[in-house]
């Protein structure tokens, strides 16, 4: 498949510089980019590539970011364009509708005609697949479970019993959803476990990564608000209650009945205390471990977490912790050096 | 199916404040709770929500919690009472015995006729599944495996050969136990792997998470011992001894050779490292890093972790480096201002 | 299977102290190894069992290690010995090749026939699988996937369409190889996602732990170097690129578009920021955050990591925060004592 510059632009809504008739066939990274590439600025380090790769044509924000020669496609909002020039130059494979011979539909299960069942795949009883969502090889979707439409059910994912899911949702391969919380009676010598017969929901156009796994919640529901990304070997505790359009990096962690606000980004590895809310808009660092709740749009890095730019500033000085010391060791000697010289303040003992 | 609260009391041992005749139908959290529902405190900070929630009858540990309109079900250990009301109104739904049509069960494989294999599990040589115990759905239970009585392995959850479980094992969905333990030959320009030749042996009572890994001994075995609750995502390395009891939660890892206590609570995204002790009923806060064993009873935060007191009066302080740094800076210069006024001490340099 | 001690050090190219004619028939731990078994020294702390271990020899770098009595095995590199030494005694078993009757294999795709596809496996259109190669119970292999020979992929393990494997590579049990990276358009009410449409490259002798997972590139590919030991419940992010010979510990993270050199060791829990370099042989601590580029040969730690020697001093003094701030107190009111007793400086504001 191959587009001209000129094309693609009117797709995006962008605006060509240069030979509009010059045909794209794919899109490449600046540094491996030829002639019937497109390519683009992924991260700012990249930018003295700009002026060497070998790409047909770049896409930016402005004119002004490269040189006077090269072939540019310019989009106020260039990753969107990106997006959508990749959709359309590599379209994503959806396997024909219909239930491989060797998947496993319970009879009282109901799946779209449109829907697809891949090999080895097992839709228990009760359950529901939505027109043109397609369960991957091997996947299990367990009893009672309502899946819509347009989602994606990677190979090896499993949908536990009530869970509920919205509309273009996707779910990573080998992702577990709606597993039971960890719930114990305290005290005893052998932990008691309690119940866990709640569900989960999982709202429209929500994605989860490969190997993540969603707890249901004790009573009532774990939910997953509209759009939210939540990437790989996440876990997300029973009773956890995601916003909507919230960024959730891979291996990091919700604990049980924490309250995830719209819009919130949270880093890869981080961890959140349970029982707490984390407030609308707000970023919380890489790494971190949030120990109590965070008001709207603050942004928290450190374990236990505390404002961002704080945090930066007492880790810039961490390693000097050692001449902090030593340097205290010094004015103490010299302080009493003076006060054996002055008259008044007595001697005072500090650490040997 | 509903009860009457004081059949409920008399189920855990309990007493009834107010209307024993009342209907409950199910347990619910406050906030949601109807005059059919049971209704509970799960943490302290949602105590404020008693005095208003629509709730029939409300299960606490004593009277003096909630007011005076209000019928309770008291009862010392809420949390037990809890877990046993939920388990009657809620009772698990465990499919039929027998065999899958599906499912694939090896001639020299021997399942309890009162066992479950679900639809594509793969039960392999030698392998042995005890009476009552459920085979999830795409769940592999691999060569010589041996599953006791009243257990459960959760859809697509994998069993390595020589696995060893006990009674009552719950493993769940994606879980898997007996994977290769992390050993190579040091040195060299390409690391060697060391044939790991053990075993996992899961007693009695054990819930391994979603997704967990628990490696196989490279010789002799890991073990987890009687009634011990490892959370989703867990990773517990080769020859890793867990005591009884123990509680582990999501994210955690404990590397190769070491031994974990009874009664240990581990938090959630918390490390130990290889080799170490950590003793009986020792506490590891969520997100540390254990460096070296840890004493019996002791509680430890932070990564390398120490007391976790000492800890958090440590963190409370980090942020206030920069201060510490500046009043340290402003405390030399008043004090070489008055050595150069006072006779004797030479000036000293600092940074500049 | 018995072999005299002299057989197995012949095996192995080392030196018999003792009684060459001794049988051995497995390796085992010290501490419970018995007449006929070959122990080792698996960490120094177990250094005292030598003087006490039933083992009937003892494989050792030095005879200097043990006491005059005991039969050894001395070895220059006696970890090295005991992989081929485990090789030997306790062999791999690889099941016979073939296609089981319950997997399913596309038409269109190649498996050698040598090869072998277990129970319930799914091997999807355009993929191949090497002569020699195992792919477990209910894994994955999904469309235009490419392994060579003598591979294993672990029972329940998923590789996603366009992943390409070389020879002698081991994916762990429910492992994830080519799932979609985290990638989305920033700003925005609801986060888009860019499509994932390159592949992974896993070389030669690779082996990944199970549940671990491999994002695919966004375009172009992510690469593990020949040699490279990742361990279970790692995440390796879209355009991630390992070198040769690296070892990743369990539930590290290496973010999207980083570059791992040769040879580098990555402790457990470990995460690493996109966009960076790690120079070869350069090592990072467990649990340590890596947020920018790491010099060849260092080692670091620290979450922001930095120098491991100096964070480890840093460390030591965290504990001692409180009291460098009580001492900084005092010496401030001795401060101002004496500048009150002294001439010149003015009493200065601290706080309270």
């Amino acid at each position: 498949m191959a587009l001209t510059l000129a094309a693609l632009a009117a797709h995006v809504g962008g605006r060509v510089r240069g030979d509009g008739a010059r045909r794209i066939e794919a899109v490449a990274p600046l540094a491996s980019a030829g002639p019937s590439h497109l390519s683009f600025l992924a991260h700012p380090r990249y930018r003295p590539l700009l002026a060497s790769t070998g790409a047909g044509a770049v896409l930016l924000a402005s004119e002004g970011d490269a040189g006077a020669e090269r072939d540019l496609l310019v989009h106020p909002e260039p990753y969107r364009a990106l997006a959508r020039i990749l959709a359309l130059l590599h379209p994503e494979e959806r396997p024909g509708a219909g239930v491989h011979p060797t998947a496993w539909v319970a009879a009282t299960a109901r799946v779209h005609p449109a829907a697809t069942v891949g090999p080895g795949a097992v839709v228990e009883d009760g359950s529901e697949v939505g027109e043109g969502t397609v369960i991957g090889a091997n996947a299990v979707v367990g009893r009672g479970v309502r899946i819509g439409r347009g989602g994606t059910v990677g190979a090896g994912a499993v949908l536990v019993a009530a869970s509920w899911l919205g509309d273009r949702v996707r779910i990573g391969e080998g992702a577990v959803v709606g597993s039971a919380g960890f719930g114990f009676v305290p005290g005893g010598t052998e932990p008691e476990s309690i119940p866990q017969v709640g569900r989960v929901v999982v709202e429209d156009g929500v994605e989860i990564g490969a190997n993540a796994t969603v707890d249901r919640a004790t009573l009532g529901e774990t939910r997953i608000g509209r759009g939210t990304k939540v990437d790989n070997l996440v876990q997300l505790g029973h009773n956890v209650a995601v916003g909507r359009g919230a960024l959730i990096a891979a291996q990091a962690g919700v604990a049980g009945s924490t309250r995830i606000g719209d819009g919130v980004m949270i880093g890869g590895q981080a961890g959140v205390v349970g029982h707490v809310e984390v407030g609308d808009l707000a970023r919380i660092g890489a790494g971190s471990g949030v120990a109590s709740s965070v008001p709207p749009g603050a942004t928290v890095s450190g374990g236990p977490a505390f404002d961002h730019r704080a945090w930066r500033r007492a880790m810039l000085l961490l390693p000097r912790l050692p001449d902090l010391f030593s340097r205290l060791r010094r004015m103490e000697s010299r302080l009493r050096a003076l006060e054996g010289a002055a008259p008044g303040p007595a001697l005072e003992e500090e650490d040997p």
